[in-house]
């Protein structure tokens, strides 16, 4: 006979613009099953947290029923950890600020934290990932934005209002000709570093000059980090080019993370960390000429250790051990 | 008869490069008596050490001995506070590591802490001044340089190696006009809010009309906040546009720093704040166009509220509660 039943599992939610996925995860870190739902077919928030309840309450169900589970963690665009909110996240459909702890922890009777996705994937890379037993680093991420997840004295910088770490708009470029991000603001990070960062790098040096180039082959909008990468490794040197503009910002700005929080790593995640040396290079190179020679040599800088399929949500289920 | 000894008071050491002022503070923050010693005049740090401690082991006689002291807290720049020592100071005679709180611990037989001078000061005004109670703030220094303490979750910033929080050292301008700045890089906030890069913006501007300016009046060397508020005062322009520049890069630079850790404050301290409204209006108008919307009206900008003199000597002697 049981006498105290054990708490197996947590749940980890990963919640983007065009996907949900909805993960069960062990106390070793190890993802038992995925699911996904369609984020952006919900326009109101109480058909969509029904809809991922009902996948949600199935999976549970063959895990062996809510006892079995801690908690649940999501990880959210806009996500705020102290209300549990997401609050006007651009990026999907339901504006405002909306209670998505409290409304996964009623219909499903397990308590559930949230945070927002960069701060989710710091956590999981803590957990599970290239940082694990570091109390001091930063994650950024590199996708469709720029995210940062900062981790202090081991714990996950949130900040007064739980809105800490938005390092893809610290401005990089202060002049007039700087570009606009999506944000609304000029000169941002994410407006170099991102995917449509890399694309609009690409478009500005493909039509300052006539040189040959594979990239010319594509419409300018469909150029990622991939498409670059694979004209890098025929030796364009045009896609070489626009990796290392895109490091070397990186880079300087990495040198001014670590003049804040001088951390034991830096740890990049995403897309463009796919481009291994063509973007990893220009980016220590551009940090070891910009760092202040206090903290030269100090701060590691690593990508991410975590499959990127299951970042998001590993990242996520830490939050459900503690929720 | 007494069966436990109440340690009613700390000291508190503030090392500058000029004077090294020693204060005895009792449980609510009163600084009883102060002494100082001449910094420079000491090549050998043991010299320096006995030279302080004479002084020191005085002033704790006079005030009951060394049982009546908790610890020595000691503020110094480039100190750090995991492992007592200061290292490679520019301003200071001893180069290389010293291990300075130890030798303090010693001499005195009181246990003693060190941190650098702006922690100290951010550690004095969430004791004693404007960020009392508050758990999330950063604290930057405008004097001869510019410094930082970063408070997050209640606690001081230190990072990885105990040096975290050099936001003097954040690039402000990456361009290739950029001031070169007196850690030997290029661009860095120090090089344009502290009071030497308020003179060489002075220098610029008047170099660059010719409007008449009472600031012609003096070499151009000597030319600190102070003399262009004497300006400002009188309706001189350059000497306002002088402070709206400064102004206006501060405040840019605060938008980033507030996107790293979402504090509840910004804190001012030094000559720089003496100018008021001529300063402080350009900053909060930066602030707000360049800070990202999340962020907008959250982040009170302060000034503070200890007194220059005590400031340190007070920001100090909160670590020796700890020590």
């Amino acid at each position: 006979m049981e006498t105290s039943i054990q708490k197996n599992y947590v749940v980890g939610i990963d919640i983007g613009g065009t996907n949900t996925v909805i993960g069960i995860v062990d106390q070793q870190g190890n993802i038992m099953e995925t699911s996904s739902v369609k984020t952006g077919e919900y326009a109101r928030v109480e058909d969509y947290v029904e809809a991922v309840c009902d996948v949600l309450l199935l999976l549970i169900k063959a895990y062996g029923g809510t006892e079995k589970f801690r908690g649940i963690g999501i990880g959210a665009p806009n996500g705020n950890y102290y209300r549990g909110t997401i609050e006007e996240a651009p990026n999907l459909p339901w504006k405002g600020v909306i209670h998505l702890a409290q409304m996964f922890k009623e219909r499903t009777g397990i308590p559930a934290a949230l945070t927002n996705d960069a701060n989710a994937a710091a956590l999981g890379e803590m957990a599970y990932g290239a940082t694990r037993g570091m109390k001091d680093f930063i994650m950024i991420t590199l996708g469709t934005g720029v995210g940062s997840g900062i981790v202090v004295n081991g714990q996950m910088l949130y900040g007064h209002d739980g809105f800490a770490g938005e390092l893809g708009h610290v401005c990089v470029d202060r002049s007039p000709e700087a570009r606009v991000c999506g944000c609304g603001r000029k000169g941002c990070l994410e407006a170099y570093c991102s995917a449509t960062g890399v694309a609009r790098t690409a478009r500005e040096i493909l039509s300052m000059t006539n040189e040959d180039s594979l990239l010319r082959e594509l419409p300018s909008e469909q150029i990622t980090s991939k498409e670059v990468y694979d004209a890098a490794i025929k030796g364009d040197k045009i896609a070489i080019e626009i990796f290392r503009r895109t490091g070397e910002i990186l880079g300087r700005s990495i040198a001014d993370f670590i003049a804040f929080s001088s951390p034991e790593a830096i740890v990049l995640f995403g897309g463009l960390t796919k481009a291994g040396d063509f973007i990893m290079k220009p980016i220590q190179d551009a940090l070891d000429s910009n760092i202040m020679p206090i903290f030269k040599g100090k701060a590691q800088l690593l990508v991410s250790k975590l499959k990127d399929a299951d970042a998001a949500v590993l990242g996520a289920s830490t939050l459900g051990w503690e929720a």
